[in-house]
């Protein structure tokens, strides 16, 4: 099967049958197998009538100053062939452009994410969740879809998406898939592509610390879990902690019962996200 | 011709054909001939075959603490009455928890006016325009028109509103319509029914020093513009003046040409607002 490209919103709407049941996977591009998974399902969801569209656009907004959106890998060549083989019909690429207006990157009505956007990733990017959301709705807006699927990857992104789909009414589903994972337990990322073959074995580990953490949040509560966790990313040199967190399953504060442990760290230049669903014992 | 309520957003989508063009008129209730007006436009722009939808939401998050939420006239049968004479199909009159959600007003994901939000009605109310832009992009959600008609009256507002639509993408046109004018000229609004009739026969010169500034700034320029139409306002005791300024038709900076001039005055405790299309002189 092979996707076809679409480079505006009116070769989109023209390729685009309306009624015609749709799911939307948005990318920033760079596709590996976590995305397949996300458009797989996104086919199976839709059915063989339906149609899937991948969005790749790597969104200038949701980027820092400092950070990487100049050396964002972009493939999208191998993305059309990705999307293809796993069952989209379309991969809609617009230009930045297109997507603000004349040059305008800097737009002056964005959506807010509120305090869900300020803490833990938030924290260490200001300004990302509004870029990401702000791009969000305007995509949403330009591809109109009954469902929008989203890894639980980028859990913190997942949550804010939901709740602005949800507070403000977005006629579209946001349908949650699970994290990808790598045959050693790292989760899937197209930051993967910049570790060294010495940072990719020391990358490992960061699962194993979300797993030690569920372990020991189960029996002994959450601040002993992330203890745990701590230990052990503490015992590999080159990695640098920025944060280990359990949760609740929205990340408000920990309580006894379902929850989420989050993870970010620094190998080399490369940050790492990671989060899994946990338990937490009660007192 | 009469309009059906309905009260549900599952109502309106059973009473509501897929792919018919359809055309909002969104009002916070308490209709009168500028909303009739708004309406027979959304009539004429969708034809016959189309679907008109009025929404009636009093929108308590565009309200501030001493606001005049609670006070804020409500009259749905009547709403209702006039819509249908107007040519509406349906009346969208949803409750607060539809909109909000379980009793959640104070929505932590909000859609932010950014600069042009915080001058004039938005110095005077801060958090206004974040409410009703927020509300505005729920309710283009909730009812997915093709166009949104919107009075002039509310010229920042409808400045915003556009913007918005536009930045974010929203697959919607927003159509402007010249604001609708009582006998002696003042700008016909839900708030003149607060009006004593003394207090009545005063706000009559609010048009009138519109009309001066516009006069004064088209061979004059307009500060001189400015200060002629305030002169005329400081004549009236009993008028207290918020603004009265000139800018470009983006509430920019006045320039030479077109431009738009823009009165905020209370009469008592009522604060009433008018604007009108003006040339500014060069230099």
């Amino acid at each position: 099967m092979s996707a076809v490209l679409v480079e505006s919103h009116g070769a989109l709407m023209a390729a685009h049958s309306p009624g015609v049941s749709t799911a939307v996977v948005m990318t920033m591009g760079a596709l590996h197998e976590g995305h397949a998974v996300l458009v797989r399902e996104a086919r199976a969801a839709v059915g063989a009538g339906g149609c899937v569209i991948v969005t790749d656009f790597v969104n200038p907004m949701q980027f820092g100053a400092g950070e990487d959106f100049e050396r964002y890998p972009r493939s999208l060549e191998s993305d059309v062939s990705i999307s293809g083989a796993a069952g989209a019909d379309l991969v809609y690429a617009p230009t930045v452009g297109e997507v603000y207006g004349e040059g305008l990157i800097s737009a002056s009505i964005t959506v807010d994410p509120g305090p869900l956007g300020e803490i833990l990733e938030g924290a260490a990017r200001p300004g990302h969740f509004r870029g990401m959301l702000t791009v969000v709705a305007k995509l949403l807006h330009l591809t109109a879809p009954d469902l929008a699927l989203f890894g639980e990857k980028d859990y913190q992104q997942l949550i804010l998406i939901t709740e602005m789909v949800c507070q403000l009414n977005f006629p579209t589903k946001v349908v949650p898939v699970p994290t990808v994972r790598e045959p050693d337990g790292l989760a899937m990322s197209s930051r993967n592509r910049y570790l060294s073959a010495k940072e990719r074995s020391l990358a490992a580990v960061v699962p194993r610390a979300l797993e030690e953490t569920i372990r020991v949040s189960k029996d002994e509560g959450a601040d002993a879990g992330v203890r745990a966790g701590l230990e052990l990313l503490s015992a590999s040199p080159g990695l640098e902690v920025d944060y280990l967190v359990v949760t609740d399953p929205a990340l408000g504060a920990a309580r006894p019962g379902a929850g989420r442990a989050l993870v970010a760290v620094r190998v080399g230049v490369t940050r790492l996200l990671d989060n899994m669903a946990c338990t937490v014992a009660g007192p």
